[in-house]
């Protein structure tokens, strides 16, 4: 019962095969090997975009950090959520890539801006005013940090706004996997509009790599050049690109993320079914918040289910705690009746 | 024949076997999982520094940076060689990682310094006047960008210098486990006084690890922001801590290295037997570089060896240009021969 | 009728005689003139600290940042208003002299932060885990930016509460005179527990000209540091001890701010008697905060008053605009008086 | 006897008396002040370049780092001079205000980089290949910091070297009126194909104002943004614009740095007829460097003079020791002759 992150699953057998073929004699360093030619040509495909850089990098955190360096100055403004993840979690990640730039929070509830909201922060900024920072790019999270994913609609709408001032936008797809199996969609249709894509694979079955698709190729030099001064060009890169071939190959990469998300769907049924369970936001994709009281954690705790909860397991049985349970591939039915039947009590 | 780089050669199959074992189920993320500890363990007895800090990094480039960053401010010069990889091949990760420190460069004939240039160039920066950067760290590095290794009394009496001056002293050792096999010596021999150590894998046998080995405990706190903030910490950290494992396992970094090590020791005792060859530093580990004719040069490129040159292909037959050959763990008696047969001619 | 800012105003009389006063032969540059130790002395004295270190700085922006990057780490996070001078009128200064440390913002009803929202954001500054920014000082500004003026219980509760976490605490005292006046209090009574003061001058009848005083001592060479580092050491150091001086003889400083105070409250009790006139925050200094309607802004605007308006002199008559008035010493009975006449149409 | 520095000298009386004048009621902040305008049109007019964009800045080495930020990419190397005042005097500036450029420095005899050794350096940093850091901007400094003065054919072919390789280059002239009045030239002759120039007026009589002039106007935006964010844009600007209006006036620069020159030459002329003294660098301009006996520094010393000797004071009586001799606009003749008899004995 394995619900704290889609971090600390399994890498799927096909990557482990692919790593140990790849393992064959030289090969060249840096990127040159011919692996990652076959990774750059299978991304512009899918994507639609010929002239589209592409760049692996082992972690998201980086990955997100040098996208939105190479697409701002020290002293922009970068518009994302009050939870984004480049806010909350990377430990100041995107100040230090950017050399300070500062980050530009958006009310978000259930971690989704509205266009009208992000308008609204954008148009607060003092452009071509000396005095404060000027704008720069928008950040989007899909799947959130919440757990929702945008809709088309909405992400589209977003992008307009950002365009209506000229402002490029990076989209933070750690779980872009999860967000296109949950639409149901072509990946290009998330991709319309965007500067730069963060394409995650390290929560869904890679062992620790990311692509970084940069839709506008004038960005790609600057890109190659701080990922190299940050210490994250790889001189054995095979071992990079053969996990990304493989989970492109066959749309491995989907196919894990609907494994993550139908068992996120369980999860959901399961707890709507439960009286003392409720959803704290709309579970859109493979992570679900839910709140449940202080004894159901505990049981499960001791049951061994690993999972985030909000706040202390001592204090009143009844009070309501929140859960974040979060799915990755290899999840299995067993685990997820497991859990429900603990939580029902 | 495959001279290039040590990172162009596969990694260990024992290192495979390791990632591959490490792939069952779920672990935690981060580097709180069980093997992590193990790896600790080990690398604490070995360096006889039980209180040791140790953290793995992915690429040597990032784990020289967060170090000098951790020992050092952003108004300090780091003393290092002239042709220190620090310096040269890093794209200015030192400037970046420690928000704008400078780099003091010192004359290193063979890439050695010596101890009365590195006290030199420590007097000759004002320390406690404003008007100059004030003195850091001391960065050393062996095996040598030249192929060089410092004797233990070189390397101590420029440990010596530094701490004359109170100077904290990084050793990069990205090829640590060639020095230690060239100087058939404890491996704590090399680190006594030493305030942190870069302990290379990747260019070793490793698809990409380094332990950051840091003897001074009160600095660990401040490495682990600075390796989180610069997207350097792995969530699925399980696949570093199982490479580093298999790699300490029974001294496998040691055998690994004296391969590399007698592989070069191969080539110049070959070079050596050829007139128009000369070594053009001393070959003390795997890295030989050797000066012969042009037409050698394109001799063996034709052949297929793979190796860099200093110079074009084109120009007089007879010109003597300068080679860099490396041998990895994995480089066979029958490729050196066979490069020494084409060099011969 | 000038109320665009006190920093338009022109500097005191006394401040220009010590100028020409100074300007005799040779002077050690640097700050190593005789005149900075009376200005030491002086400042030392008045708050009671005969540790406290002193040093002048040119501009605001530039006080602010040096101290708040000589009390911070890259990975803090500096808690101050939402409305802070250093959040919205310094082009990221903060986040450039950190190296990228980050603002966290606090809810500021009248730029005034209540010690509770203070200590809710640096409880959910998660301290210790590695994945979030650390907990760093907490920056004050009084005068406000609203031209509120912090009680005296107000203020100490709010150092409680910084000193309850162990965090310093920098106080933005650019109208550091016109609060004292308005308290009517003595200086030290603002300077409780306080880490580090910037002590303005510029926006007080000086040329340009602040005052760092820093309480702990241990952060005295790093401030010298960075100060150089950052090109704001100056040379010709006696023409800024030498307004200083001038500044504190006989307390200048506290005749002007009262001066400017008095103007302010002139303009309030004028408002409190226009019906259509109001105030839009408490204007306890030397700046108030009115709407009235765009007539009326635009027929001061017509006589050459000047001021800022929220928002175009396009638009329906009778809209509420807010006004920003700020007055400086110089500030006239005459100027006050036009200024209400045209306002009250 | 003030030889110490020419930044320990007095401003001009014009200047104060233009300082006076400016305090005039209130005037318009942050540089749009109507003095200002004045002062662009004139430094533009004086270098023939109506296009360019002009700024104060009140010390000179944020004037250097900001042109060389506004210049260059954190990646990037600046090439300058081994002794340059941006490479030992600055605190490491340059690498804070570029984010960590790297400062590459070039072998200077008598502070004088030789285009040859320009060119090599150039050629040695490997552009395009993402290992090392790029080529960036060169940093020419005249009158050089060993007080000689590039010939304008020696300073035109470093700007050739400069432009075979479409690199901008940067002019420290914090001494740029002793370079004129050296050469007897044009300003303009000086500035041929240079990028960006810093036009020194605090060590030539002024209080603290330099000037940034921005031969292209593309990165005048950019200027803007970073001398805000460093805290180096004066609210009380007019002060500023007054000294830089009164310092153009007629030409008083170039009277002042005439006097401080031909104190020099006096003082040089003096050291040629002392048989133990003797001039360590070509005197020309205003800084002189000369050894003579350490009996002769005490007794200059005891005598009241002012200036830097390499080495203490203790030791043999007849060593030759190096002193640096700066003369100021204000240096008389009494006291350069004073000076010249307790020297020759």
């Amino acid at each position: 019962m394995h619900f704290a992150s889609d971090n600390s699953g399994p890498a799927h057998p096909k990557v482990m095969e692919a790593l140990i073929a790849a393992n064959e004699g030289y090969a060249m360093p840096y990127g040159a090997e011919s692996a990652m030619e076959g990774v750059r040509e299978r991304l512009r495909d899918m994507f639609g975009a010929p002239d589209a850089a592409v760049y692996l990098v082992a972690t998201g955190t980086a990955t997100n950090s040098l996208l939105l360096a190479a697409m701002s100055r020290p002293w922009q403004a970068i518009y994302c959520s009050e939870v984004a993840h480049i806010e909350e979690d990377e430990c100041g990640a995107p100040e230090f890539f950017t050399d300070g730039a500062k980050l530009a929070l958006i009310d978000a509830p259930d971690a989704l801006m509205s266009p009208d909201a992000l308008r609204a922060r954008i148009e607060a900024t003092d452009q071509g005013v000396v005095h404060g920072v000027q704008r720069g790019p928008v950040s989007i999270t899909t799947v959130t940090e919440r757990g929702t994913v945008y809709s088309l609609d909405h992400l589209h709408a977003l992008v307009g706004v950002a365009g209506d001032f000229g402002l490029p936008v990076q989209l933070d797809g750690a779980r872009f996997g999860n967000a296109v199996a949950a639409l149901d969609c072509a990946p290009r249709d998330l991709t319309q509009g965007i500067t730069a894509l963060s394409f995650g694979g390290t929560k869904n079955g890679l062992l620790g790599v990311e692509a970084a698709v940069i839709f506008d190729p004038e960005l790609a030099w600057e890109f190659e050049l701080r990922r190299k001064r940050a210490g994250h060009l790889f001189s054995k890169h095979r071992f990079l690109s053969a996990q990304m071939a493989a989970y492109l190959q066959d749309d491995l990469w989907l196919d894990m993320a609907g494994q993550a998300n139908a068992a996120a769907r369980r999860l959901v049924a399961g707890i709507n079914r439960i009286p003392e369970a409720k959803l704290a936001h709309p579970a859109d994709a493979n992570i679900v918040f839910a709140t449940f009281p202080r004894a159901a954690h505990r049981r499960l705790r001791e049951a061994g289910a690993q999972f985030y909860s909000d706040g202390s397991m001592e204090g009143p049985e009844d009070a309501l705690l929140r859960a974040r349970l979060v799915c990755d591939w290899s999840a299995t039915e067993a685990d997820t009746d497991r859990f429900l039947d603990i939580l029902a009590g």
